[in-house]
């Protein structure tokens, strides 16, 4: 059996109340990012996408950032606190209201394990429809050690055993217990009330619910992950290997697509990119959250794009930065040490060199010269600029917004454009050149008598 | 034996008529690039420098693209077409004409195994100085699940046994089939016929040839490379393989002729990239084709490199892009954010900061001002800029070309230059300055005015 | 035992005389560099780390630059000249002057062998304080093909036996021969003379000492270390491998800390980088040496960062370049194509992009516009430039230093700045905008007639 019952119902329970203190960090563990998301918010994107019809996040006592990035993720979420720290069993109570509401499965997972994939949530959930009752997800250890181990008796889970009390031979088996579980909603809460806290730590274990069950003669069964997906964050480094795990999927996934990534280990994804087919990545790229590049457009080395929508046939970079906001039509092309934001760039429209556009829109097959600025913000507030179809903008200049440049309005080289340009017409704001002969001479003379003084 | 009879003339035949579909690609798959060349460039490259006196390239039907390619690779290239897909014997088969010509080895190659050695392809042909009349190319596979292995009997081969065919013994060798075969001119066109398509696809195989010619009681032997070195491409996880493979020759070659990577898996080549003895590179550099450092030179991190010659001693970057047609002189500096294109740089010249150098010479010892951009293009055609010897450019100024600064002239901050300034002149082009007290106060007040407007 | 006796007094001798050859470099093996830090003065900062209370440098003949790098690395350190290349023991014994003063400890190290940690060190000087008179450091090799293998007899080291001297019982010893070596000062020079020469090459090998001390009936003792920690450098590929290892204990060392490095292996630290505590370091970042940045900073993508201190909650980049002598106050913002050098930079202030600032100082909330460069340079001397809290400076403004913009002050766009701005006054410099209706046009049709003339 690989998929769960679409006519069950499912309460996902997201437990996300844990410090994190060896993350030695002030933002709790849940709300460290990996390719571009909270990791709370990649458990709530698994359980949604899995085919949970509610969710339920448990959060720890004062931890309004986490209750409102929770909802922000996931906005029909409900927020429960735990306002006490007596373990795992004790937090998912924290959930009773929602666990009384008559769900077919209750799913509980962890925020801090955000590589878990929805159809492993899916297959963890299958067994419910069937004998049974409890279903715990095991992975196969490279090295069991320190992990309780799943003791089955052919299809049925016994026991989770804690390394301490393992015999020898339950030593050598490798399944160990993720901590992931699905409870048949209609045993849930009795399963649930019925774990103690007869422990060292006075803590009410999950765990624990699987001897429960036993006990009770309902029937616990196991479904395997990789040890990979289930892997937790609890350090900066554990964080960066999750991160790594991430961009290894979503570098094979474009490749998949139809990307050519030359260089797939230097390409850093976020967990919504979109790329085309025929699209080239060089080496040495960032996508920050929200961008899509169409069919055949090439990204340079040393790009950084960020909520940007890139057209076909575009070409970006290197060197080039695109913000939010940044929309450019095919053909376009944004060359080296240029910031393009908030900005509509025409097909076929050329923003070659050492360019700030901001807050603007440039028309079809405009041409910006090395140095063109957008003057968008005058100290107090941002304002437009309107670059029309095929006019020039000679290097050097200031477009001072708001302003507007026509269609085919030429803007002589250095110049500070204040009022609007008319279509076709030309557009100067220099001084005359003085050529004094023999002057630099002086001035080179005048300048070390200065630097001696 | 180690090497091919030099007085042995050699037909080498490239199959290019794959489509690539697993490549998801318009582009065929021997057009896509690896180390800054396509792949068909670098096969026909390696059977050159294997000592090949005529290449014959066999191509699908309509694809002028890789003709051309194969063509503008190794101008000596004879084009094929294979008009119907008939499986491999059937492609060699297509050169006809110039498997008539009385060479004396024929050597089949793949258009998609790009990193094939010239060495590899010359043990490859061997031993057709002596008793063999047909070479096949092995290796050893880590996994040889699916490849057809190399059945030997002492040695000689005597068979290529596939996968389903092989009893438990012959799937325990390891030595697969590469596909590259070398096959004596003398007899090649009679064995190539005797080829049959009695098979389920009705395709006509070139391994067929290995039992074509036992049976005739010619002398068939097996050259073994490394698994990596007849890697194929057909996907593009692959293609990022075998661009990484290249990547890895090319970073220890660099590192043994006496140049230090400080982080050789961040530093990117091309195939025809020339680095001098204590050239330093650091992290994160890209050196597109054409490029060549001389002796000393620092190429400083986040520099990307195109068809320029950097002469000994020179400082690129870092954040710097150097386009085609870059030539840096002894000692000159190339700085943050600085573009330079179709451009000498004199001796000891400085081009230090967030400036764009294009379609200009820039004499010795000049030192150009942070924001110094020549205009090289009016919107309509490009012109060029002369700078002299010890020239001072102010910053952020324009020249506007066609136009020549003379030796040791000085540019004042801020200009616009638009006629020729002759040696040891001083030219200026900008406005005086003027203050009026109290005034930003007020302006901010009216900011704030148009902004709640 | 685990640790040095810190009443004993230890002389180290650095051996640094190797040529190096092998790194095809003009420059000394020594003076490469890893995490910018020369060989020779990581392993003079293990030792002095380690507890040394002398340094002896021995240098081959001519090595000036290896002696001024020892001494500029550890000021205490002596140099002593080995004339003659006749092996380790003569290098050690070219120190003669040093070790006859009477140490309590002898400790010889070598200078291309910088990954030694300061508590492998003390480890291997620890059984000087019980029985021992030498102690040999040894690893266990993964592959021990040529190396000498550490020969004991319990607790006691009997000889180091070469690869060709070895019986195969003895081959399969994988505690190899790293060669450093602590003696007893008090019979050092002692063991150190009785060392022959009676070899193929007629050389005085360090490692015969363990013979003779053997034979005098002394106690001879070895410790292990990682064979990672004692590798030597002696190819470009080594010190590759040499700076990875580094880059791996640095980066380990920053998350352990509390910064989030999203992708480890694309930041490069130096060895002396100092991060604070939620930190977040994007991909591709680069730190040269005397940085620190304090908590909660963000260092986007594509920054370089040298000699810069980062105030907490600044960020810097993308694509910005701190150069030495740079501070940023708290809250500061340096964005994009942005250089600072030698500068502080205020609270809060805004340097966001295509900036130049040299030789100034930036007030608290002051905003750069786009463009802004503070001309330093005069072709002569550099000169300051100073700007006040809460100015505002137009895009594309040029202030040539020596200028002070006072606190308030506005710099209209595009205006070159010569002389100071009162507080909240405003300074303009620059043209006005004359716009010419339907020239564009006839402008394009006057460069086509140029072009095609």
């Amino acid at each position: 059996m690989t998929a769960s019952d679409p006519h069950r119902r499912c309460l996902t329970i997201v437990l996300a109340a844990g410090e994190g203190t060896r993350m030695r960090s002030d933002l709790p563990k849940v709300l460290h990012k990996a390719a571009g998301r909270t990791l709370v918010a990649h458990v709530l994107a698994a359980a949604a996408e899995a085919g949970s019809d509610a969710l339920a996040v448990v959060v720890g006592p004062g931890r309004e950032d986490v209750a409102q990035e929770a909802v922000r993720a996931a906005p029909e979420a409900r927020v429960f606190v735990q306002e006490e720290r007596r373990g795992t069993a004790h937090a998912v109570l924290t959930a009773r209201e929602a666990i009384t509401e008559g769900f077919d499965d209750v799913l509980v997972v962890y925020g801090d394990t955000p590589l878990v994939r929805p159809e492993t949530l899916r297959r963890l959930r299958a067994p419910l429809a069937h004998a049974a009752s409890v279903v715990v997800l095991g992975f196969e250890a490279d090295d069991p050690t320190g992990y309780g181990r799943l003791i089955s008796d052919g299809p049925n889970l016994v026991a989770i055993r804690e390394e301490r009390d393992a015999t020898e031979e339950e030593r050598a088996i490798k399944l160990s217990n993720a901590g992931l579980i699905a409870i048949s909603g209609a045993c849930a809460l009795e399963l649930l009330e019925r774990i103690g806290d007869d422990n060292a730590k006075r803590e009410f274990y999950l765990t624990d619910i699987v001897e429960v069950a036993v006990r009770r003669g309902l029937a616990v069964a196991a479904e395997a992950a990789s040890e990979a997906e289930v892997r937790g964050v609890n350090t900066r480094a554990q964080l960066a290997e999750v991160e790594a795990a991430f961009q290894d999927r979503l570098r094979a996934a474009a490749m998949d697509g139809g990307a050519t990534l030359i260089a797939p280990e230097t390409v850093f994804f976020s967990h919504d990119t979109k790329l085309g087919r025929d699209v080239i990545v060089e080496p040495n790229v960032v996508f920050a959250t929200g961008v899509t590049v169409a069919d055949g457009a090439v990204i340079h080395a040393f790009s950084h794009l960020d909520g940007a929508e890139v057209g076909a046939s575009v070409s970006v970079g290197p060197f080039a930065r695109l913000r939010p906001g940044t929309r450019l039509a095919a053909g376009a092309r944004v060359g080296n040490f240029v910031e393009v934001k908030n900005a509509e760039v025409g097909e076929g429209a050329k923003l070659n060199h050492l360019t700030y556009v901001g807050d603007a829109s440039v028309g079809a097959r405009a041409n910006l010269g090395a140095g063109t600025i957008t003057c968008n913000y005058d100290g107090v507030a941002k304002h437009r600029t309107t670059i029309g179809a095929d006019a020039f903008i000679g290097t050097n200049s200031s477009l001072v917004a708001p302003v507007t440049i026509g269609d085919g309005a030429y803007v002589g080289t250095g110049s500070v454009v204040t009022d609007d340009v008319p279509a076709d017409a030309l557009a100067i704001a220099r001084s005359r050149q003085v050529t004094k002969p023999g002057r630099a001479a002086k001035l080179r003379q005048a300048f070390k008598v200065r630097r001696d003084a």
